[in-house]
């Protein structure tokens, strides 16, 4: 269909974010046997629990899948050795240089997707011999790039500066976004809020529950000292706010985040004392679905609203 | 064609945004001439100067054009005076309450759309009898709401809780992001930071260069304390920065702001010590060009990227 189901081998151009806390085996195979891509989201797993899920993702489904590496991490290298062992042919890098591994991983047979914010990085990922950048806009959920540049500027941004196909990410949950984001020149989207609410999801139900809830202007770009992190309006948001009002250091705001804090919001249910990640699109979604449902919806709407664009006739 | 250009019966959805310092008479004429709407920025303007631009408009171009009158200022109901008595028939109201004038004008025989940023006043528009809303994303330049969503997310939010037609802006100065907002659920895009690079344009020489030479991250969103604006990070910017990131206080900042900053910038070309209002968008301009080129390359590029985009199929 184009160059990121062909790259892929999947039927529909959807990349279900890597991400942590929610997205293990189970929904990777999902999304993956639904005709996606699904990712197994490394960044909150030990070298033994990925090396788990990559098993138990190969039992459910033979279609393709990947894992999500977060290179800021010490472990990046020994979970690119577990993914050679373990045969994963795919993997999405980020959070990284991705000069670093992306030499590395070709030769060994991957193919190699790298999440990026800005046309320097992007310049980079092109010239390291990534094969598809994904350009990850200021809507999107949990980690985010300084400039803060949103999905609508940057794709057309970056498909001024890169060849290879991108695939946008940050505010789409829907078959009309998709749409949009194609039309910018996407090739492709990833999608993560809309699955941290899907039954497959290993978010927990209170998480869930908070991001059915959630309307526009509850989630917030903030900790932008340590790193940008975009999260629902809790009471830890709320004090991290007041800590920033005070104009609080580095030091103070970290010794506020502590460890651990991702976990306890998102995989443990602590929705006013934990991270809750979530893009600004958590305002759009209202139902818990499985994958499937998911997937066959967005790819419904995005016909029909296609068919709708296709009416207007200047 | 649809609901928009009905509305205000143009031939193109496009609407120039009315902006202090750089859309004029020159400007909204060119615009109209051309297809779209123009719309003349009341907000850097006394009364009799408004006046003035209005009668020059009329001269120059028989096709519909309207003024934007920002709410905020003290001068807004003797700029409704103003547009009564010379009979412009279009208004574009922003910042502001909707509930506050529409009435009036409608009893007037105005058209109106209000500039929102969140589903609350989407509502207020609605209830209040507004025509059209213009909903504004975080990528835009000027002033620009607290919430943050991105026009990605905002558009179909906004859809969600109103049936009166949404106009897209912020983010978009190209065919491709117009089919992308369009996508979306948008029935017509205001445009501003394109517009004021164009040829008509009354921003300074100096200013319009810096946004040629602008690339992306090199926009902020910034004075939040105050009200959010989005300018090009040049000295001024950064002195703010510094002062933010000591903890100074309203008044501090409203001291160092002082009066006048945006004429300085944006009219007189001191891109130093001025502020320059510009959305994020800017770093995907390259040429000065006239009105009617912009938008004629707006709609090539539209149609162009739908043929494109009907060539997707699942």
């Amino acid at each position: 269909m184009n160059r990121i189901t062909d790259l892929l081998k999947i039927k529909y151009p959807i990349i279900q974010a890597g991400m942590i806390w929610c997205s293990g085996w189970k929904l990777a195979s999902a999304v993956s046997n639904a005709g996606g891509l699904g990712l197994i989201g490394s960044g909150s797993m030990t070298p033994d629990v990925l090396r788990e899920h990559i098993r138990k993702c190969k039992i459910v489904t033979d279609k393709p899948f990947g894992v999500n590496i977060p290179l800021l991490y010490a472990s990046a290298e020994d979970f690119i050795k577990i993914l050679i062992e373990e045969e994963v042919k795919i993997v999405f890098t980020s959070a990284g240089n991705p000069a670093k591994y992306t030499k590395y991983l070709k030769d060994n047979g991957f193919t190699v997707a790298h999440v990026i914010a800005n046309t320097k990085f992007a310049k980079k990922c092109e010239d390291s011999g990534v094969d598809a950048i994904v350009a990850e806009g200021f809507e999107a959920g949990g980690h985010n790039g300084k400039e803060e540049t949103t999905t609508m500027v940057l794709i057309p941004m970056i498909k001024e500066v890169v060849s290879i196909p991108v695939i946008a990410a940050g505010g789409i949950a829907t078959g009309k976004a998709m749409l949009a984001a194609m039309a910018l020149g996407a090739e492709g989207v990833q999608i993560g809020s809309r699955f941290v609410t899907s039954v497959e999801s290993s978010a927990h139900p209170a998480f869930k529950q908070k991001i059915l809830e959630s309307v526009d202007g509850d989630t917030q770009l903030t900790l932008k000292k340590i790193v940008p992190v975009r999260l629902i309006k809790n009471k830890f948001y709320f004090d991290v706010e007041k800590k920033e009002s005070e104009c609080a250091s580095i030091e103070e705001l970290s010794n506020l985040l502590g460890k651990g804090r991702a976990k306890k919001g998102m995989y443990e249910g602590d929705t006013d004392e934990g991270e809750l990640e979530i893009g600004q699109v958590a305002g759009l979604i209202k139902e818990i679905k499985p994958a499937t449902e998911i997937i066959n919806e967005i790819i419904r709407e995005f016909n029909f609203a296609k068919g709708e664009l296709i009416k207007i006739d200047f």
